[in-house]
């Protein structure tokens, strides 16, 4: 079983790039090929090809217009800011759009707009009446059937409204999910855990596509107005790494090579947290603390410039009307107190061990639902779902809002903002039970949202728990400073009124959930920073942020990132493991039906038969059977190429050739495979300590290593073999209920 | 000339850190042998070496009282995060003092304070009376010499106090540069080119220790106080680097482990930018993008961490005593208008000329001052640049402040702050001149300043340059828009009053300016960020150091630091340089005169005379001269511990072995060398393109690799010998003045 997952990953790896349409096929055929072999050392040959395509379309430009050639020559010359600019610019776009989109379909569930055309969502459609109360203009669907005007009144017929309301959700989470399972099935979920693999040096092919970018926009548009508990903010990052992917067919550059492509899609993805967060910094950290494996110096300032111009793209389409990126920025400013340390402590305890919980009853459930039947129904799943939630939050006002917008509520400030039903002290027992059991709510909520097939992440959804709980901390604590007074453990406050801000500590409560969940640190430190927009709140942030971590690695080290790698069983190496095996690489390769090429003797026929029989992505070159000296490497793709280009008089009989000593007139007709060779594949001795080996995988980004004893070919250990090496290990030491789930 | 160049450095870098002192000999001696092997690599045998000493520990522990015992226990198990924090603290208290001493040492060229204690700087001694101009209590020298009382005005007898001021400047900068010359000449400069050195995995022995630590702190306050152009600011960084590796010594898991090491340094570093800029998200960003080769996300984490801790110990000294971190924090906020994008712009433009202009002035003097016999005479040299100093910045109040204070006073607001010196519109053209003539005195200082031996960097006053001129870009753009009105090009400026910042202008001037000197991008204008407490700076500053990194990545690749490696050719691998080189493995390889070791027939004298007689760090083991096959690896200093292990009845004769099988009997005495042996040194065929290579010595951090052909050994590739190489491809290519110069 072991031999033959690991050869139909290695197929499935092998050749899958979706292409522009102009490249030759020769280009096409390389670049495809040389994806998979590693990608550091892909960089070489991706030097040499660029010349060749230069030459190509230097070539081509004399047939052109001059215009075009002008124009193209200026884009070669800063060819990549040009595509950075080109990305941020589109995601900036798309983001602006899909919030505009989604703030109508939310509304949408509630009623129309019937003065000044229905595309107006109710905040546009009110803002010629000032008052929200008696906006007009905005038609319930209760009264539009009961044939009422429009009142301004929101629970005018409550029980047709919460019946049209449920059908509504259940329509549009559902219609959500159709559309990815029919069209696009790669745009479910956040796409995070995908990208951090293909960042990691896996090509999925058609992952990053057109198909999936229109797809996953306009379902993620209906799965967030669905009142699914899932967020637009992870999924961003998906959607800006399929403007990155699009766009990159159009320049030479990006679209032959692999290893600048995934540059470029670190910087998508900085540039999705950006808009997603309004935090330009925290996503280019994001990236490269949360996604990327090769993250060069260089690529930090290209990042950072994509995700500001993302920003200021966003900021230009203002789509929410306040100058704001995003609904829950705030802007009061806030001084702690020394006092109020060890209860950010505590919070992040409690949030750290909420968070896990969340997160293991996450991943428990989307094992569940992968080994029952449920995976086989998702339009099911997703009308189930979004019924449930629709019937859990029309109770509440605040539920019913988008998540952004109860974040918003949860976030603000007594003494400035109008929104006051959280701070009537009054009313304080009602107020902490209906935040309790809005928390309580969206738990549960957030453990099946975000594993429908719909689009949407758990970033927000999770915040909001968080959020919910630091909001009844920072309320109770208030309450209890009004009623002992500025004394004893409160001394600190006299002379601060507002001593306490509930609002901050929903802040804070929702770092350390995501903390927990995802296990963010320094981007989420800087996210918070950048949406708060000072450096009042890093202190009491950080400090949360580091006790829910602890408090979370104590579970186990994985996030829900990581966790849904492992499965999905993605081939990604995670470098934040340390292993400490004793084992040697001859322990993990594979050395039994090892699959060689002879460099002599071989035919058409016998290399199109071994093509034809074996499901390898690669085959070693030795110089005999016998010696079983290595001459090279050749993959799959790079075969395919040469036997592709015969011509038509050469028969199966014809002889092909691996190394540059070719003992017949020249005039016989011959396969060369000897360019399409590498010559010097990383061989490493079988004595090598498999922590060595393990790591050269890592720096180097390899796929595979060649395993030597003393000159000759023992066997090969791929990537497959070291993840299974790895899984293995956690299974028998740490994670042993995962890994009987899984097996 | 080559092979002893090579052979040199080898030896330069082994066997050579400062040790703690309780580690047993043993562990001492192996610690300091895998340093020399490269680093990545080491980590394997640092997990070995840290089971053994975690034994021995235990040993130990039997001895020692119970309460020891407890807390060691408990020390190991938060060990990494407790060594952070510890690192925090003294950084954070270090950089408080050295402020507090630097104010004072600073003041006592004008005057003392001699009501209170003559330990008071200015500032402290004034206090009492409000207002500074009738500040009795402090007393100029020339009216302490006069035998007058102190009067507050600064400027009574001018002529007396000018010597004085010259005098005084001379003695502290002289005297600065004695300490640095005779106690620790490591502790000259910034600093951070050895820094980035030592992170890309060399090792400097002492470099790091508590002498440097010392003497750099207080020759810091002298050279500062002695109104040289040099900043504290860089000169953090290494300080950190010293609190860190001094703490290291009393933590096992980072005395015996390079790698490990090298991520407090990296956290080290960034605590020193916290500091120093008070930015501790900047402080992380600037570790890696300026100085870490090796930066894995836990270590992203960790550093940041350390960062706030520093900076929250810094808070807590509170040396400037108004709650600012940094002199020049700015508090006011402001909107930009999109008529001064262009502005900004030609300002990134200018700022990027002059910063390369500076830079290349610097660099240029630098080799000079090594090619002239100033090199030799660096107390004869700092006492003229700094009389000089003092001759020039005597006459202005301006020039004569702190650079910090200079700078504080250039990014202040004309509306907001008190000292309205350069705002006063009627003064225009005196303030003009007055600024240009701030910048062109600042411009010549910092070509000398920073290259004396006395401690200290170039970024404070390659901002202060910036700055100077940035708000002379600013005042003469608010002079035309009063003259102008809000019309035209001003029209954005309707409603805004005042429109235009010239403090703004200062901001993004200096921002330019350390760009072009340093090529920071990313963490500059994150530190800018949290300097200027808001979002509202971050896309002027990112457009303008765009523009300022375009002009001058123009005029050559490098920064300053970078220049300097080049300049001590220091062994460091640049991974920001992209080369395409079409020569082999083989092209660059040591293959003549190549020193290996037989794996048999050697006795203790024949190999002590080896060791006598050669001088590299290292000697592959062959099976036979005749098959060349590998069987591994040894350092020198590895086979230095076998042999100094001689027991009293082994001779010269003894017989050693490097492989297992031992053909004699077990009571003989002999040297069993193989447990000490790298058994699985990384090897690349012959014929492995050098681009590959270099790829490999960067991301595995290599020092050497073997070159077989068909399993046999044919020569060794050492970090050297790459450097040497790309060294000449430089030369040739782009650099050649600056190779002939350096030749």
């Amino acid at each position: 079983m072991a031999e033959s997952e690991s050869a139909s990953l290695l197929k499935k790896s092998s050749g899958d790039i979706a292409y522009g349409t102009s490249a030759s096929k020769l280009v096409s055929a390389t670049a495809s090929t040389f994806e998979t072999v590693d990608w550091e050392f892909g960089a070489e040959r991706d030097r040499l090809l660029r010349e060749a395509l230069q030459k190509s379309r230097q070539m081509r430009h004399r047939s052109r217009s001059k215009w075009r050639r002008i124009l193209s020559d200026s884009l070669t010359a800063g060819e990549g800011w040009f595509v950075f600019l080109i990305v941020g610019f589109f995601t900036g776009l798309l983001a602006g759009m899909i919030q505009v989109s989604r703030e109508w379909a939310f509304d949408l569930k509630f009623g129309y707009c019937s003065e000044g055309g229905f595309w107006n969502s109710r905040k546009e459609c009110c803002r010629i009446s000032k008052d929200e109360d008696s906006c007009w203009q905005w038609r319930t669907w209760s009264e539009f059937l009961m044939g009422l005007p429009g009142s301004g009144k929101r629970d005018r017929g409550y029980g047709l409204d919460y019946l049209l309301y449920m059908l509504w959700c259940t329509v549009l989470g559902t219609w959500s999910a159709w559309l990815v399972k029919t069209f696009a099935p790669f745009a479910s979920g956040s796409g995070i855990p995908e990208i951090k693999t293909i960042l990691g040096g896996f090509v999925m092919k058609g992952y990053l596509g057109g198909r999936v970018l229109l797809i996953k926009s306009v379902a993620l548009v209906l799965s967030v107005a669905s009142g699914l508990s899932v967020g637009l903010e992870a999924a961003y990052v998906h959607i800006a790494c399929c403007v990155a992917n699009v766009s990159s067919r159009y320049f030479s550059k990006y679209a032959t090579s692999e290893v600048k492509k995934r540059e470029l899609l670190s910087g998508a993805a900085a540039a999705g947290i950006s808009v997603a967060f309004g935090a330009p910094v925290g996503g280019v950290l994001f990236s490269l603390e949360m996604l990327s494996s090769y993250f060069p110096p260089k690529t930090i300032w290209r990042s950072f410039y994509c995700a500001i111009v993302a920003a200021i793209t966003l900021r230009g389409i203002d789509p929410l009307h306040s100058g704001k990126l995003v609904a829950f920025e705030i802007t009061y400013h806030y001084a702690f107190g020394w006092f109020e340390l060890p209860i950010f402590v505590m919070l992040g305890a409690i949030g750290g061990l909420l968070g896990t919980l969340l997160l293991k009853l996450m991943v428990r459930y989307a094992y569940l639902r992968q080994t029952t039947r449920i995976a086989r129904h998702p339009l099911y799943e997703a009308a189930v779902v979004s019924f449930l939630s629709a019937s859990a939050t029309y109770l509440s006002t605040f539920l019913r809002m988008d998540t952004t917008d109860l974040l918003a509520a949860l976030y603000s400030d007594c003494k400035y903002e109008t929104n006051a039903t959280l701070c009537v002290e009054s009313d304080a027992s009602n107020i902490i039970i209906f935040l309790l059991a809005c928390a309580l709510i969206k738990f549960i909520l957030t453990i099946f949202g975000p594993n429908t097939i719909v689009p949407g992440g758990h970033m927000v959804p999770s915040m909001a728990v968080g959020a919910c709980l630091g909001r009844v901390f920072g309320f109770c604590l208030s309450l209890v400073q009004e009623r002992v007074g500025d004394v004893g453990f409160f001394a600190e406050c006299a002379g601060h009124d507002p001593c306490i801000t509930p609002g901050v500590y929903a802040i804070i409560g929702s770092a350390a959930m995501l903390s927990a969940v995802s296990r963010m640190t320094v981007s989420l430190v800087v996210i918070i920073f950048e949406l708060t927009d000072g450096i009042d709140y890093i202190m009491p942030t950080t400090i949360c942020i580091l006790v829910a971590k602890w408090v979370s690695d104590a579970f186990g080290r994985d996030g829900i990132y990581d966790e849904l790698i492992i499965l999905h069983d993605y081939p990604y190496l995670n470098n934040k493991m340390e292993f400490v095996f004793n084992e040697t690489a001859a322990d993990v390769m594979k050395s039994r039906d090892l699959c060689v090429i002879n460099a002599t003797g071989n035919t058409y026929g016998s290399i199109a038969n071994l093509l034809n029989t074996t499901e390898f992505s690669g085959y070693p070159i030795v110089k005999s059977m016998d010696s079983m000296q290595l001459i090279g490497y050749i993959s799959r793709a790079n075969l395919e190429t040469v036997l592709n280009a015969k011509t038509p008089d050469m028969t199966d009989a014809t002889q092909c050739f691996f190394t540059n000593d070719r003992p017949f007139p020249r005039n016989a007709p011959y396969l060369d495979f000897n360019p399409w060779l590498d010559q010097s594949p990383i061989q490493i001795v079988e004595t090598t300590p498999l922590n060595r080996v393990i790591d050269a995988f890592r720096a180097l980004r390899l796929r595979y290593v060649l395993v030597v004893r003393n000159g000759a070919l023992v066997g090969i250990t791929t990537k497959r073999d070291i993840l299974r090496r790895i899984h293995t290990f956690r299974g028998t030491h740490k994670f042993a209920s995962v890994n009987v789930k899984r097996s």
